[in-house]
């Protein structure tokens, strides 16, 4: 079979780490069966500042009409207000129906901080909420003043609530294959913060719960918790290796994830999916990194976690897989290391050092 | 001079450790010339339970008549929506106008996360935001959807901003009367998402850098950076003693008070004050923790830091530095701790020792 993914690589270290991306997928072992094509694409600040649009349509149609799947690298923010300019990468996750946003965050090694492994996954909304944009101004005789609308619809918490318990069950299953004995099935925690916002974050709260509560979801052995979202970032950090799986709206989800990466000790390392039915984005979690961009040194991990992400939700698991235990390899090895990770390596080594891995499965 | 304190002990192990913030007021040197009164005023979930209102008219009327500040303990959120429940400190924050939430966190030793001491405070803009609490829910053919408002002005992000100038310039002062060399003076950091928002955050940017630009901040020496809330989030998790003042929309504020409290590993020892012009509420920021309400093993020191800090704003600084020194003894001590922080006292045995320590300055 052949896959046909867009290569969108954006701005600053986005148009290093793309690249790692296509290697990996060059690289899988033919054995698997699986080809890949691949389609140039451009969407980003620097598109904006040569073209004045950050995602042109060409960009959006070859995904929606060509490609089973797609990378994204990082996308600058220009730091003042740009008249016209709106993050591309939000747009594309509207655009193409890419309902959620999920992000894996697993610990490298123990840590005096952290001795047990941290191993969870934050599962965001990805549509709407504040992202929805509605944004307007208007003058009083105190100076302007601003609003903006959050929006949470019962469809949009469904659904990902319902993402969340398929991939709490699919943890679930692998615990049991692996049979470690821990006796964890898997967890989905609910976040939101309905003691302010009863209607909004409620109706998150109660769509997620009712979700949640399909009993395929309980026969697969999946428990369902809540955290208020202050709270969940409290206890998130004392003890990161209760959690598992985190459904939150999107901004809340967006905060989540930046502080989980944290803990792991470098967004470098943390990929992304944006999901839809039947399309996947990866995308590592970094930003585009203007004061390395150029060097060579951007770490390439969280991309390919994100190819392998992205090929997990293509139904790609057997080739995910291989990606996953040669990073882990990488990882676990330590000797090759780029800067963010306290190593020399380039990045083009740390990708020779991963595709050398590829067949540890 | 006698000062009238509002006494709000909410629920929970609010009515342990308000108690304790009256008797470290009832304790403090006769040589300081301060008197104080006090009277009993109810708000809560318990008050709501009883009376079907979750902050009596008269709490508000008294608060406003007769006093110069006031401890608020803690409330217990229904865990359902409660028709006609609505969060009472966030009311009381709007109806006294207390525009801003103050939140310092400092570490009580070096850790091997963080071998530098942190040191912050964080300055949330306390009346607006997603806390406007505008709320509508409406039918679709996919079900209910529900919109909120988030509300910015020019005029509240200007104040908080100054109040944070102001917090800033204060730290600069104390740090160049310390003369410990460091060099360091005061950095307030604004943080937004402006990104994502340009018209609402982007106004809270906007309005923060002009109210921060003004000379009076410059000549004492504060310098002004942004960070974006999630890379803030990140940040404040791999570097909190790079940070100083941080100054925040409300809920971006909640959100990072509670993170920055992770990092000094218990909720049991930050305070906070609501502080409005001439009227400051000293408030912990533990919730009513209604797992060990009623042991009399509650952690007492948020609250008498809150106390400190509620002198602090009604220009009670020699009162409220002899209370941080009382504090500061017993941590350092350590040997009379509460079960939060690893130890075996009570509520009452911690507030004895922060007493006998309370001539240490
Ligand atoms: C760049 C920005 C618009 C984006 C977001 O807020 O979603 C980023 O922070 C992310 O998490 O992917
Ligand atoms: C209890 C809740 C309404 C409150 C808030 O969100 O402000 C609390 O989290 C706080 O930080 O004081």
């Amino acid at each position: 079979r052949t896959l046909r993914i867009g290569l969108i690589p954006g701005d600053g270290i986005g148009r290093e780490v793309i690249p790692a991306g296509r290697r990996i997928l060059e690289a899988l072992p033919s054995s698997l069966g699986l080809k890949f094509s691949f389609v140039d694409l451009e969407a980003g600040f620097d598109t904006f500042k040569q073209t004045g649009v950050a995602l042109p349509d060409r960009t959006v149609e070859t995904l929606k009409k060509e490609c089973d799947g797609a990378l994204f690298g990082a996308v600058s923010s220009p730091t003042t207000a740009t008249k016209g300019y709106s993050s591309p990468i939000v747009a594309l996750r509207k655009k193409l129906d890419l309902y959620a946003n999920v992000r894996p965050v697993k610990s490298v090694a123990p840590s005096p901080a952290y001795p047990e492994p941290i191993d969870l996954v934050t599962v965001r909304e990805n549509t709407e909420d504040l992202y929805v944009k509605e944004e307007r101004t208007y003058d009083t005789p105190d100076g302007p003043v601003a609003e903006a609308i959050k929006r949470i619809s019962t469809r949009a918490s469904t659904r990902i609530a319902t993402m969340a318990g398929e991939i709490a069950a699919r943890r679930a299953r692998v615990r049991q294959g692996l049979g470690d004995g821990s006796g964890k099935q898997a967890l989905v925690t609910v976040t939101h913060k309905s003691n302010v916002l009863p209607q909004t974050d409620g109706l998150f709260r109660s769509a997620s719960f009712a979700a949640l509560a399909q009993q395929r979801f309980k026969d697969a052995g999946v428990k369902v918790e809540e955290q208020i979202i202050d709270s969940m970032l409290y206890k998130l950090v004392l003890q990161p290796a209760y959690y598992d799986v985190i459904v939150a709206p999107n901004l809340y989800g967006d905060l989540l994830s930046d502080t989980a990466a944290a803990l792991v000790k470098s967004l470098g390392l943390v990929p992304s999916a944006n999901v839809g039915d039947g399309f996947a984005i990866g995308e590592p979690c970094h930003g585009s990194a203007p004061d390395i961009a150029g060097k060579g040194i951007s770490n390439p991990i969280a991309t390919l976690r994100s190819v392998a992400l992205m090929l997990d939700f293509l139904d790609q698991e057997e080739a995910a897989a291989k990606i996953y235990a040669a990073v882990d390899g990488n990882l676990a090895d330590g000797k090759l290391l780029t800067p963010d990770m306290g190593g020399k390596a380039k990045t083009d080594e740390v990708v020779e050092d991963v595709i050398r891995r590829r067949h540890c499965l």
